[in-house]
């Protein structure tokens, strides 16, 4: 993947649209991955993410811990370490390692981007009002890396237990929305 | 449509992938629809959604006003709808008029479900305690309705712009995630 610094104001595009995410840790030397659905657009600009950590996760004491991330977009290239990711713990496992998948180094954060996705938002927590109720992190996505050379991408939208609609036709209405 | 009663612990796997989706609200004699992206499961059983609705809305003052709202999920079909929909306000439009679309009593809530709409689900607001701030509502799912007979809906996701992901393949991987 060849990503480029993007726009922080044409960010909520991309998580929008619901995609499952990898969420990209490091605390204590130790670069961490998580598989995670549960997250919103909150604001346009800057941007922020608010999202759904169980506190049985590595990610949740990382992410308490170093107030970082990076959130990175798979498409459906990746399906296969999406659940996998999402099947193991990084008490035990080097997710980076057993998965195969390349930490780059961020701009603004310590977490590692994962090169195999086409999109990754280095993150600062910024709210944790919501943490201690429901496990719920408000993000400021700082700095934003896309491949923009992938036009339509097939992302996944988990609907439960492994299973996933993957994206597909693109459809272009006329809208004065953002 | 012919929506049943859907189990309540089953509702997340129809809002984690991410689905634009139509929320309707009843204030004053007046029905009301708006579209919606930003929103995110929260908790499984009872299951809690979080959803950010934007001040200017005819529905956050209904929702502030009557703690209730129905989230409707539409398919590709109704694409032009969720568009015009997004493009008009409660305050000059009556929105089930304009758009042909059928409102049906809830159980639970005074709000009404959408007749075309697949699935249904009556909520009840749990905690406003970030409205101030991000005017970010938690709805509990109180009742949920579906369209079991469709089988791999084809929701819409908004990239921004009237542009959106019509949700495609899908995938079944083997997983011990919920």
């Amino acid at each position: 993947m060849s990503k480029r610094a993007y726009s922080l104001g044409k960010v909520y595009g991309l998580l929008e649209p619901g995609p499952a995410v990898l969420a990209s840790t490091a605390h204590k030397g130790q670069a961490n991955i998580m598989t995670m659905s549960w997250h919103t657009m909150m604001e346009f600009e800057p941007p922020l993410v608010g999202c759904v950590i169980s506190g049985r996760n590595v990610t949740f004491a990382a992410l308490k811990a170093t107030r970082e991330c990076v959130i990175n977009i798979p498409t459906v290239e990746l399906a296969k370490q999406v659940v996998g990711i999402g099947n193991c713990s990084g008490k035990t496992v080097d997710k980076f390692s057993r998965f195969g998948l390349t930490p780059v180094a961020a701009s603004m954060v310590q977490a590692p981007l994962i090169g195999e996705c086409y999109a990754s938002l280095e993150c600062r927590v910024v709210d944790t009002r919501l943490v201690n109720r429901y496990n719920f992190f408000i993000l400021e996505v700082v700095k934003a890396w896309v491949d923009t050379a992938v036009k339509n991408p097939q992302t996944l939208h988990h609907r439960g237990k492994g299973v996933f609609a993957v994206s597909g036709e693109e459809l272009r209405l006329r809208s004065a929305m953002k």
